[in-house]
């Protein structure tokens, strides 16, 4: 069985806990969090560490911690020539500390506290510099997801931006959605259908193909409309930005 | 049985057709296209019309056109008194032509021709001058639906303009991502998890408590990276002025 250490104590890290343990593939051997209790939920005791120093024997070590604090975790691990990787999207493979033999392991997907995920479905990008340490991460991945890809660093930065658009940003529309059905009291819940539907269509039509709209239709009499009933500056400068990016994007 | 006559022959018209015909619940009187051969797939030549002169009488006349087309076609019909409803987000009840009863049948969701949906889970936003003409709508939309609601017209915009938030301008931003994969060799499909779970998120949260990503994170150096790595002008705009306001909405 693969052992396996996770190091962080994020929403990453607490999924990959959870997937781990109930994987019964894997052995997670132990989860470094420099205040154990926010593990606690998770884990016995005895397999959270708040000291780098004691660390256990591994396969893999997972780092989980945000950006900023990547290449110093690495740097402070007491041991050395093991198979150490990190789960960020933009971060380059090589900022991790070259005394062990470095890797990354990247789920894509958005991770909130209060959301169970179904991590079969999370496709898992892979980077490792040595090919025999790429086969056991591959083995790992393989354990909890359905999809495994390898992706190079400058890839994985590109699919990171991506995700940024995809992801982060819209799920800002949603909220500006959610400002607008506030203010004139209609339930945001009636737009979900709406959104599932949206976000549903693309894994039959390419976004592309599935745009409609007045923008897209160059419906300028709405257009206009909508920006006339927005009173919110902010709201109407992203209104106006994005409308002129469809009808770019499609002449 | 309600008898309905569709009047147009575009996306809104077709899903209509399809469903009036197959509920069993509805007689489809007759459908009106200028071209009638754009619904041949659909109908009977029997029962579809290119004459406004010639239509039949029923219960509720659907005008399913474009928005800036309604109130012409409404003055066009030569009957009077009867029930006369448009499925527009946008156009005012009171721009329909006064010689008829009027109302309002917006389902709120996305159309696209090589699409299906299931109309059961789209809301149908109602709206009539008569309290019998609301009743008879209803009726009409609780056939073909499970959500039924009650808009007036300042609301109907305001959910239309949200809905040009959460499904237009959401899948705009699904084509950025589809865009910056492609530069980079990537299969956009490995995004399509994120996607759905992006959209599956705010059923269970509130799309403001959903906001992860290196905005609201305020991960200024992720930021700065992202801003690097896009080499499209339009891309960076979109990209600073959604982190702002994520920014802002957040503080």
């Amino acid at each position: 069985m693969l052992k396996v250490v996770v190091i962080g104590s994020g929403n990453v890290a607490q999924h990959l806990i959870k997937i781990f343990k109930n994987s019964g593939q894997i052995n997670l051997v132990q989860a470094f969090s420099r205040k154990a209790e926010t593990l606690l939920h998770l884990l016995e005791k005895e397999k959270i560490t708040s000291s780098l120093a004691d660390i256990k024997d591994a396969d893999i070590y997972i780092i989980a911690i945000s950006d900023d604090a990547i290449t110093g975790v690495s740097e402070q691990l007491s041991f050395k020539n093991r198979l150490v990787v990190h789960t960020s999207g933009s971060v380059d493979m090589i900022q991790l500390d070259p005394k062990n033999r470095k890797g990354v392991f990247y789920p894509l997907q958005t991770f909130s506290k209060n959301k169970e995920v179904d991590f079969s479905t999370i496709p898992i990008c892979l980077e490792a510099e040595y090919e025999k340490d790429y086969l056991l991460l591959e083995n790992l991945a393989n354990n909890i997801s359905k999809t495994v890809i390898s992706i190079n660093s400058e890839q994985r930065k590109a699919l990171h931006v991506s995700a940024v658009f995809v992801s982060n940003f819209v799920n800002h529309l949603y909220t500006i959605g959610d400002q607008i059905c506030n203010e004139h009291k209609i339930p945001f819940n009636i737009l979900q259908p709406l959104i599932l539907e949206s976000a549903d269509k693309i894994v039959k039509l390419s976004p592309k193909a599935a745009q409609t709209g007045p923008a897209i239709r160059k419906d300028q009499k709405t257009i206009e409309k909508h920006l006339d009933f927005l009173s919110d500056e902010n709201q109407k400068a992203i209104y106006t930005l994005l409308t002129n990016s469809i009808q770019q994007t499609n002449v």
